[in-house]
């Protein structure tokens, strides 16, 4: 009954295999081998687009680098307030970019209101060199809050960044989740809605360390190579990134893996609908549920063996929080499995 | 017959079931499991002290963190001319330490020379900032050229860096091969003899991507989580990398990779002496050997499907290189077989 | 009748007179002269103590090179919302120390409420690496609303900032007006109040540009020599520094200057308070005035030669503002004469 | 009888004056002035071109900021190894290009080897990003040696730098002294010889503080006002440059004080060349005489009241130092008098 998050699971079985089928023999370091090369080609396909393509170890690292590409002095990227970079990364955004500030904006269910990132656009003057200035627009795929930005949403979002001549970055750490909950294409979900950067996450899908920042204007990461190696994070043995993400997406696994972990948020979302102390906070639309409970039911389910996060009150939630109550995150992953979701509504009283 | 880098090969086969043993159920993230933890102390037992331990995915991640937790405004680190902090890291180490330079040190077969070591201190007057001022030294152990510090020689260095009040810093990333050599402990290789803060390297003897930033004065170590998640170097799914360690460590697998790798070295280096185009450019001490031979004789060997590469020339080699000769590198590692190292001296004409 | 800024003035006539006196004849650079050296001993005796003090030339430059040194990675340093670090410096807080995070911190009048100091405080788990650290707290005095912190203030902020391990930064930018306000020693506004480093600004009040960053424990410096010089502020001809802030000591003109600029918001209030179209936004404790008017009311002034700002509302202004009505600022100083304002006071009407 | 350096002069009286009469008197900050921008379109004369033109405090602050405007993730500056920017600057050029390196190119007199310049750049490969990447090329005119490049050797430079793709940078610290010393206009020996960006200086031929970075090509400079905020070297009172530099320029006051500092130099040699324990070291082009003497009569001649430096001796001074003699720097200015000169040289034993 493990439901603390989508990293607390190992690497899928697909995964694993295709790891131990590639450690024998030898092959170009750093990115030169065959199957490093033949992974580069194939995000061409899975885009519909040929795209530059680089490969790191982490998604903090896949975000850093990716705003690194796109620095300016003084800058500034404009993120939801509850965005993984201004609350997870420890300052690497901001190291990374020798500086960049993150700024907040706000908006319900984790996605930027359109009309404060317009706002917060706005306040900066090309001339008045004190504010600084805005350097590129970061939207997370699905939220930090559960929810998803449909498409309309993204091109309302891209519209306005590029308005103002920047860059639109996607954090796609669960990129597969939202991608199945919208029944869309990755290049639906990316570049023809206005995104011009992803950070294209497996590590939280399946795989053990694998992530990747996708370019759509090869023209813009012209730099990458040089930023990502100062940045210690191309890999010597690189085949091994290059096996994991290979299985990721044979036959459609990656797609599998999310489209299981969605269902099981699904599978939990139906039995909590059923029971009376515990409630739904607001509406989730991939593999991360927020619900209201008592905290001492949570304290119980804690004790019989379930493993979940309480989490901190968004500005946007106006639901009144009564006394005695929790809002708490549930995560289902690739390995949530049928039996963990039944017992743990099992443990939920009526 | 592969000779071109130790990291050219894969995973030892130990390593590889271990992922594959621990890639199942749900752990906490981010150095948080049970197996992190066990981890982290069995590295109080491998170096015989209570050390501080932090894992990372790079070699260069490893020396780039351990010099950021060194640094000093306006900093030199000392290192050989050679150092891959120096050739190798496209300018990581300056990079994570805000700007810190690496002053070259020279010295024969790859080793700083004390004396010049000393007259680098010298040069830095405490009361004059416009130089700078010296922040760390740092060597590499087995070094670029394939030698070895001996035990006396790494005290002679560490004497000098402490007189000047700095840390000494060890890349380990042939941590192993250096230490099977010279038939040391742990212990004996680092603290005993003066060294402050070891990368202790497990990527090219077996490991897919593990490397170890010890600390012997815990203290000194005390940013380094914060250094290290800034960096983004901090995995989420941290139990890969402990898997492969654990497997590394258990029943001496990591000595015996060693050693194997340099018994192969060691047969190439006895094959190369009976033949006459062929010679040793300088001794071999631990997996990596310099020979000259003529140009024309590489072409063929490479031609026969061995790979190793040409080598700039160290400017204390004071061999004058006949016109037509060149020098190489061959790397020998724990996936070497014997039939490889047959297969390519039997290429070799008498 | 130029009421922009303090920074529109040019040099008070005695730093004139005395940067024409010491322009003649050869002394040492960087620091080491006479004239630079009596002056670091004479802030032992403005400050009552043995403090170790760097000048540098702008106020940019002063805020930060004290949080550089300071710094630690994934560091936040917690200040008001609206103080000069977060709004008007471009990012050199944040480029200076590597990428460290200024965090806004709410309150009435400029002034952060401790209360909200405290809880930006707890929200860091010294475990928890991914929110990042503290690493400082930075006051404003007199802060960017004119209004001065009290001594029990400073205390409280002191209090909380000491109880985390923090050092406390006072950004003095017009520290002299403050200074004059309270009717305190500098000693009892900075350290005795529990100031560990003030940036005590000259040029605003005076000096051409002239600023010292002042340590109270001059072990918390040691570094700041390589600090200024790496960041470009260690000027060659430091004596013209030095001969403005000597001039700037003498016969406490400092103090003669900034109690005239004070007066003179004082006569500005005065008259202000006698006109019916214009009123005081919020007491005035220093020498910067916000008022509201008809912005009708503001055009004709500009027109009639008036200099000042329009001023973005603070968020915790809760005077409802009229359709029609604006917030302006009205800065005096030094250079500000009796005529300038009595002038302006003319034209508004009854 | 002062030959320290040019930065142990104070300001020309035609500068003290100029800032005496600028400074009453309000007017915008933050280079918004009439007479800032007045200076903003004097150099476009100056230089015979439609520049960009940046003013900051320290020579330091210049050479750095305009590396960084051509900043590149891993990258290289090639400079004279004896450059300010390599040994000078505590690591500034480092740290605010984020960490490039500073490559050191050898070459007899102070003046890069355009052979070795070559070499220099030939060692990089753009496919592989462990070396790093080069991007820019500096060279100090004049050198720190007190020679000055010709119009040729600059156009060679030029040219090698532009076939590798990179911008030519000069520092001019002494950009006077050399100027005169060719008898050249400043179009001449910048951008009509390939001079990308030069960091132009007064400080040291006469002004307090007072440095202009002037690129060739506006459109690289665009980050340049938020590069210069960001590293705090955006004065306030901006006007305070601004007068300095437009006695510098009245009248050609610039050009006759280097004239003034030349001829002194000239002076010295002339006295020098007849005396028989003395001798020029290597020729003196501008405003820099390095000798040899025996290191008693620098005792007595220091003891005399004369100030000047030893020097290292340069790796290309093929000069065979005898026992007991040592190299010695002296440095004119604009304030030198004919009386200093005559009475060192008095001082001279035949």
């Amino acid at each position: 009954m493990n439901f603390a998050s989508d990293n607390w699971a190992g690497a899928a079985k697909e995964i694993a295999a295709s790891l131990q089928e590639h450690s024998d023999g030898f092959s170009p370091a750093y990115g030169a081998s065959d199957l490093d090369q033949a992974l580069e080609r194939r995000f061409n396909d899975l885009f519909e687009k040929e795209v530059a393509v680089y490969f790191v170890g982490t998604g903090t690292a896949a975000n850093s680098l990716a705003l690194s590409s796109m620095n300016r002095p003084g800058g500034f990227v404009l993120c939801h307030r509850e965005a993984h970079l201004i609350e997870d990364e420890c300052g690497a955004p901001e190291f990374f970019t020798s500086g960049a500030r993150m700024a907040p904006i706000d908006g319900e269910m984790g996605r930027m209101d359109p009309k404060l990132l317009l706002d917060g656009l706005k306040r900066f003057d090309p001339s008045f060199v004190h504010h600084g200035q805005p350097m590129a627009v970061s939207l997370t795929q699905s939220t930090e809050s559960g929810s998803v930005y449909g498409i309309d949403q993204l091109n309302e979002i891209a519209e306005i960044t590029h308005r103002y001549g920047l860059p639109l970055h996607m954090d796609g750490a669960r990129f597969a989740n939202a991608m199945v909950r919208l029944g869309v294409t990755p290049a639906e979900m990316t570049w023809k809605a206005g995104v011009d950067v992803v950070s294209f996450g497996a590590t939280k899908n399946g795989c053990w360390c694998a992530e990747a920042i996708v370019f759509f204007d090869p023209q813009a990461a012209k730099q990458l190579p040089f930023i990502r190696k100062r940045a210690a994070q191309l890999f010597s043995k690189t085949r091994f990134i290059a096996a994991q993400l290979h299985a990721y997406l044979d036959d459609d696994l990656w797609i599998r893996l999310a489209t299981h972990a969605n269902a099981m948020a699904e599978r939990l979302i139906e039995g909590i609908q059923l029971k009376t102390q515990i409630e739904m906070a607001w509406p989730c639309e991939s593999n991360e549920l927020f619900v209201t409970m008592p905290t001492q039911l949570a304290e119980q389910l804690e004790q019989a063996g379930a493993k979940f996060y309480p989490w901190p009150v968004p500005n946007w939630f106006n639901h009144e929080m009564k006394s005695g109550e929790g809002l708490y995150r549930l995560v289902t992953s690739f390995a949530t499995s049928e039996a963990d979701v039944d017992q743990f509504l099992d443990l939920l009283p009526k």
